[in-house]
């Protein structure tokens, strides 16, 4: 495998840009290659054949353009679909449930974890599993918390109506006692703050997307396909803006939206954004 | 056109069935096939082309099972889709979006017409452009409200939270001193009274549904297409459940979900509910 290629990057939509945000900040020799399936989203209230189908194709996508690694930024899909990923594409394939699980349980002091995430990946139930697999006295409540995406992506992280919202959909989980909370879906750490809020600061938030991050740091080192900057060999510190033309960013549907809302999450819109068709892509598959 | 076949009904999804229970209130003797895409939902953040090859894809479905007329209760897929739709179908085809204008400037005293949508709906000025050709003094102001879609379907239409999102939402509008709104999207119904609360009664509400439902009464009956019933014919007063087996419901995923949903904003859940695959029936299409 070329070290010097790409890590890929797929999501649903835009919510996928705070996994890119913390890998590029745990990876800054690294290039990146990033696909919203905006034509598509949302797939967090879609069936597991639905995901898997749409999983597969952007996946296949991403592979034929040349990736050293995949990594699944859409909690929903790495939640249903990375068995069927894996099964089609030639590269290694890193959800963020098994990361964010990982992080939880060696965050959590009482062994009681919430976890807050879609509808579909809530019915998965898989977090539950996979902390379960870690420590299988630990004990799991999970909510989903629909509105909480287009409050992200309206701008109203910070709002009354943020504040009011969370507490409704934390009330269960605030009384069941948790000392640690799992951010189960792209969009939640936008709202990062009002939930620690809502949840008083004792409470430990875990942002899967970083905790995946710091996963693809090891493995990319433990693998020797981390990327040798010329600039770090000569001692020279390395400077990186977030969605300079270093990395590229494809979406599948209405890209002047993507940029808009990639500006709100990140501070800055993709340099190199382009707008392309993947349909079809699950008919290349070997199964 | 043999009058008994049932009528066609597409929507994005769920927020459709806003217009099947006013076309259902409306035409007690009519049968209707229903067709929610649920696995492409939403379509109020989807571009021009994505919009249409959806939209030709589900109006080829419903039209190749036999109706006699297709509703497209989607209002963005009214405002993008018509003409594409209308090559690809061998029946008459109504959008929603001409029946709420014609209503908005029947009801407007002041000539000041305040339209909610979703942001394809309001980027597309669909909503002005009919008003305009209508009355070209009335002055309109349009507003995305996109938040309302998940406060509709999380059963939040009477909360706090909805009244502060509405107030919010719905600012320019209330002092820009409009007597009539167009609800224009098909969620908006179910957040009817909040909205009513926010703008304060004088304000006349125009749901493009019911508008489009008594449209269509009086086409039928001009094309001599209405359902002649039995009981009717026999003087007996005719008695239908929403819902009920003589209408027949298909999405393309997730069919708990709507059936949940539908019981919300309905009542009851369809007693005859069908999961269907339809992509790929845009190639049928004759340009």
């Amino acid at each position: 495998m070329n070290r010097e290629l790409p890590i890929g990057i797929f999501d649903s939509g835009v919510g996928g840009l705070t996994v890119y945000r913390a890998l590029h900040a745990a990876l800054p020799n690294e290039h990146f290659v990033y696909l919203g399936d905006t034509a598509r989203i949302p797939y967090g209230t879609k069936s597991l054949a639905t995901v898997e189908r749409y999983a597969v194709e952007n996946s296949r996508f991403l592979d034929t353009r040349g990736i050293k690694l995949l990594v699944v930024a859409c909690n929903t899909a790495s939640a249903l679909a990375l068995p069927a990923i894996r099964k089609c594409v030639g590269v290694d394939v890193i959800g963020v449930i098994e990361p964010g699980a990982n992080a939880a349980v060696a965050a959590t002091t009482k062994g009681r974890i919430g976890v807050i995430a879609t509808e579909a990946t809530v019915q998965s139930g898989a977090y539950s599993k996979a902390i379960a697999r870690l420590d299988k006295n630990a004990q799991v409540i999970e909510t989903a918390c629909p509105l909480f995406v287009s409050l992200a992506e309206e701008g109203w992280a910070d709002s009354d109506e943020a504040r009011s919202i969370a507490a409704k959909y934390l009330k269960d989980i605030k009384q069941s006692d948790v000392d640690t909370l799992v951010l189960g879906c792209t969009h939640y750490p936008i709202l990062r703050s009002v939930i620690q809020e809502t949840l008083g600061k004792e409470v430990r938030l875990i942002d899967s997307g970083e905790a995946t991050a710091l996963y693809v740091v090891t493995m990319l080192e433990t693998k020797d396909l981390a990327r040798r900057d010329g600039g770090e060999a000569a001692g020279v510190a390395r400077e990186r803006r977030l969605c300079d033309d270093l990395d590229h960013f494809y979406v599948t549907d209405a890209a002047a939206r993507f940029a808009r809302v990639a500006e709100r999450f990140l501070g800055s819109a993709p340099s190199s954004l382009e707008a392309v068709e993947i349909w079809g892509q699950d008919e290349l598959c070997a199964k």
